[in-house]
């Protein structure tokens, strides 16, 4: 292996490092969700809240192709929005949430609204869309590397709710069976163009960086889920309350 | 007819209007372009510069797709930047603008480069940019709505350049062809969505007023190309100068 090679290697290596101290599949909530530990309540809760990161994805994903010059790399990023708003041949990513959310329930008008989301979910969530309309695009790449992490913690999930949930079915959770097929090709080709992109130190630091801001983004709305509805349990005003927002 | 389709017949109208009195058509480089009058040269320029306008414009499309919260309206928006960008089957606008500068003698490189386009050019184009950005999303909408204009000049701008200049066959300018088709679908959206949206006389005019402002970007790119390239023929320090950019 000769030395930028060996550079390059170890700085995938910093990455991928981040993911294992920091991304959220390490995170209680989750733990309690893949072992059956949720009331579904709790699991309403959560559908309500991740609802709102799902449907900003593509409102980030646009924002970060409004600052791209080169036709080549928007229409390499285009297939993201495509994923999550589907087509007219295609049923998107959002739409599959909120079946997950009639599943469990709840009535998808009541979480299309995005009413009862969480402050600190929002702030989280909408301190994202802004990174990536903000910063350089090299930061804007590396934040979505998070994808790197993800196929581990949605094989969990498909296999704990299908096992511990009555709700959970194939069709019921198929968004993270798509999400298993459409975010490797997604993460590989950033992982790529970060990986080409930042060759300094600076920039380097500055790929960890947004990667970790990243991180802290998923997990700062988990912290806020659990605090809301596990423990202590203390919902705050406005929020989404059990009983609220049922499938009429 | 009630009042209130009455109303918006006479908003229409008033839209219509401003096309009438204000969009590009009227100005005089259009008129030298589709008689024959240019050179080779001055249709380089126009070339070089009015690139720039094509390839913001799903850059344009994008930032207005990032502020959108319906997954109904970015689909529906969606295809303005496929138009643009092309896909992997399909070549796109962007594409197709360099098989005419290729078709002029200019080095297509050079071109999407974006090196020697006017100021002026730079200025009122990403002044576009930054409007579709940050004005509410009705004014982003409206700005959009010369398009109602475009058929007529694209048909003239076929006709004229097919008669009266060698680079143009209908291969060399398979962009207008297909400006032909596209317009018309995005423009019926777009006009609906406004006239739907603009319903108080406040938005009505804040939609009037978005459209003119367009109307302005488009025109004052083509002071400046009349500035610098046809009378007085002043031109700008590092703008593109005859014998620059040609193709190897």
């Amino acid at each position: 292996m000769n030395e930028m090679s060996a550079a390059r290697a170890a700085f995938e290596a910093r990455l991928r490092r981040i993911g294992e101290e920091r991304y959220h599949d390490r995170h209680p909530f989750h733990a309690l969700l893949h072992s059956g530990g949720c009331t579904i309540d709790q699991v309403r809760a959560w559908v309500v809240n991740r609802y709102y990161y799902q449907c900003r994805i593509p409102m980030k994903d646009a924002a970060f192709m409004s600052r791209v010059e080169d036709p080549a790399l928007r229409r390499a990023w285009r297939s993201r929005i495509e994923d999550h708003d589907g087509s007219e041949a295609r049923e998107g990513g959002i739409a599959r949430w909120l079946k997950l959310a009639e599943a469990v329930g709840l009535d998808p008008e009541y979480v299309a609204s995005a009413k009862g989301v969480l402050p600190a979910t929002r702030f989280a969530v909408d301190a994202y869309v802004r990174f990536v309309r903000d910063e350089p695009l090299l930061k804007a790449v590396a934040s979505s590397l998070t994808e790197l992490f993800a196929p581990k913690i949605h094989a969990e999930r498909i296999a704990g709710l299908l096992e511990h949930y009555e709700f959970a079915t194939s069709e019921t959770i198929s968004y993270f069976r798509h999400r298993l097929n459409e975010a490797p090709k997604d993460v590989q080709f950033g992982l790529t163009w970060v990986l080409d992109h930042a060759v300094t130190p600076a920039d380097q630091d500055a790929a960890a960086a947004a990667l970790t801001f990243k991180t802290d983004v998923l997990w700062a709305q988990l912290d806020a889920l659990y605090s809301a509805y596990i423990a202590p349990g203390n919902i705050p005003p406005g929020a989404w309350r059990p009983g609220e927002g049922l499938a009429p």
